[in-house]
């Protein structure tokens, strides 16, 4: 017999629209099985959780990681993205084995669970390693493969994207992109083509996230790199723009004509100086927006509530206009637009049928009273201290603090640092 | 004999310098009686707390508040400040009791402690009732006294604030202001004046929060705010500017030549889409910087991990330089710099005989990891979820995410939703 959990008493917040219905959720197995006031019918339980009024809501989507840059937080604080990511970041990284991915990995995903955080879409070194520790831990999880000169032909992308996108019921899909145009060479442009051919995948990649990397582009390739790309025909299947700072208003088209999804990534963005993505305009022009934690050394913490705060205010900020863009909207990006992004259309709402991807949020902390408008509390008042529980695919990872993982937060941590003392010292 | 804890093993940030050392601290009755390695010679202890590592670190002082304003937090969001304050604050603000004040910052009260707030500069109506509040609570407040042609008379206001100041190891301290340039007229200048001079007082009032009330006062006085109020002689005795997001040059040199302190609100400005304050341009000026949470309505949060990193990637961000302010120097914002400009120069660091308003920040949680500068991970990495204990006076409140105070959480809870209910249906 499944694993019948039975959440009473809740707020439920589905995230199809904005309203907020009391009643119990049950979750069979890894799915919700029942919304409503009537559980009774579907006892016996094998746990009864008395939610007393606080709020179920979908998982966070973390639509842009480097989960495994943890290592370096706090470490190079300070400079600017270009002169960080090759005299500090590009050495480091090259020290990095497998055994790094895993440990630093699961360093990232403890915080993850601790924030509400149950998909992740990671773009990464060694992403083979990242899916079976992804799989281990309980985390969702979606892969950015990319081209590499040294190790992968464009068939061998196009094999892993059949493998991880046909398992049933797996953790772990797939998607294929690369880094960014600034860091790829020709070679690289038409052996990802070669596999975007072959597999049908939707393309993601860094763009235009800061104005060198767009003129430096341009001194290139007498164009800017989304044009670029899209030119190439590397968006033929449709993807994704991480970060799109600077978007010059001919690539916006671009953008809702091939319907690309842009991760904005606030906080790194602001801590880099690298500016402020106008998401405003792109939420006018219909695009999708979804919202990513970046790396934890650029941001330099994982918490979604942070990049709503800062996508919500920025644009107040910089549209001079305290209305900008309305506050569901904001909890959608960090929700679920970016299950559209990350292609995970079973995680994204809670509905009968859907996965059981849910957090639950305290509605008795000081900083969520009073409940004039819950989702605005959400947006703007509520931070990551807030989160009670993280169940992932049915399985509650996080609960009021504690991990229940197959190893203890212990046991992580002091992982961790054998990998962090060896790339750091 | 007097209550003797001592913290073992602790990591300890003075906030004297950025300089962390392992050791142990010891209180003694309200302050603070050793720091050092050798505790074992002031055996016996009434309780000793197994630091295992945390970080012990002055109290954050949310160097300007309306701890009260609580009741409209998230009820009248995305409006501009001036239709905001006039449409909606105001006329409802109007309905506000004595009763209203003690139940709601009681409500704020939970919230500080929570976030590591030890001390509040508290601008809002009857400060008697928030002293009298404050001192049940068992948390440390600055009240600014404001000259009320309806009640109080200047030497009232001087005698308020002998009262206040005079009283022997009180919670409550005194100064005199009011509200704004905009909301006062010459005759509360005069009296104003005229309890400065009594009292010898430092000044403090909004300044400059927004480009239009920079306008509309050089339109009624032809001079900017700040400008009129030194003119006026008001910042005689010293004091201090909350927001100052729009000072001219010659202000600039102003603030400097009368030692003025700055109180930067970051969140509050970004969310209102006020502005963003120039601090870097003002640390450079060599100004003393202070950091407050504004009130919760238009925050909408009491966080000051919130007001730190929002201070220090704003920066970043306008000045187009990653570097722009050090984190050890917004660190001291939302400590030191807080305690200078509320006059609580006996808790301003962690240091023998200093009282004991400190709190203890969790070193094992993942987003803390790995600790190569404790510092930056503070302002960038850590949220108020970090807090593990909130002592203020010699008292822990806080510790573990349980209060330890007169009343339960859950009473103070309803008993805010009395006056929330009646102020705001």
């Amino acid at each position: 017999m499944p694993n019948k959990i039975l959440f009473k008493n809740a707020k439920i917040l589905s995230m199809k629209s904005a309203d907020i219905q009391d009643g119990d959720l049950l979750v069979v197995g890894n799915r919700i099985a029942y919304i409503g006031k009537d559980s009774k019918q579907y006892a016996p339980f094998n746990r009864i959780i008395e939610c007393d009024g606080n709020l179920l809501m979908p998982g966070f989507k973390n639509a842009h990681a480097h989960s495994a840059m943890v290592f370096l937080r706090s470490k190079a604080d300070d400079v600017a993205l270009q002169d960080w990511l090759f005299n500090v970041v590009f050495p480091k990284e090259e020290r990095l084995i497998i055994d790094d991915i895993v440990n630093l990995n699961k360093l990232a995903y403890l915080e993850y669970l601790s924030s509400g955080i149950t998909a992740v879409f990671e773009h990464y070194y060694y992403p083979l390693a990242s899916a079976e520790t992804a799989e281990n831990f309980g985390i969702r999880i979606v892969l950015l493969g990319a081209y590499n000169a040294k190790t992968l032909a464009p068939s061998q992308l196009n094999e892993l994207y059949n493998y991880f996108n046909n398992k049933k019921d797996s953790m772990v899909s797939y998607m294929i992109g690369f880094h960014a145009e600034y860091t790829s060479n020709e070679d690289c442009f038409i052996k990802t083509k070669e596999a975007l051919s072959l597999s049908h995948s939707p393309f993601f990649t860094h763009v235009a996230e800061t104005e060198q990397e767009v003129n430096d582009c341009i001194k290139r390739y007498n164009m800017p790199p989304l044009k670029l790309l899209v030119t190439l025909g590397l968006y033929d299947n449709g993807g994704g723009l991480y970060h799109a700072i600077y978007l010059n208003d001919e690539e916006i088209e671009l953008v809702k004509k091939h319907k690309l999804f842009i991760v904005s990534c606030p906080a790194s963005n602001a801590k880099l100086a690298s500016g402020i993505a106008p998401l405003t305009k792109y939420f006018k022009a219909g695009i999708n927006i979804a919202l990513g934690t970046d790396g934890p050394a650029s941001n330099n913490s994982l918490d979604m509530f942070k990049e709503m705060y800062l996508a919500a205010v920025l644009q107040k900020l910089i549209n001079k206009d305290p209305i900008a863009i309305p506050p569901f909207e904001i909890l959608k990006m960090a929700t679920v637009n970016g299950a559209k992004a990350m292609n995970l259309h079973e995680a994204d709402i809670l509905a009968v049928d859907k996965l059981a991807d849910l957090i639950m949020i305290d509605m008795h902390a000081p900083n969520m009273q009073p409940n004039h408008d819950i989702i605005a509390n959400l947006v703007y008042a509520a931070n990551k201290g807030n989160v009670l529980l993280t169940m992932i695919n049915g399985n509650i990872l996080y609960e009021n603090g504690e991990y229940f993982l197959s190893e203890s937060k212990e046991d992580i941590v002091k992982n961790s640092y054998v990998s962090i003392k060896r790339l750091t010292e």
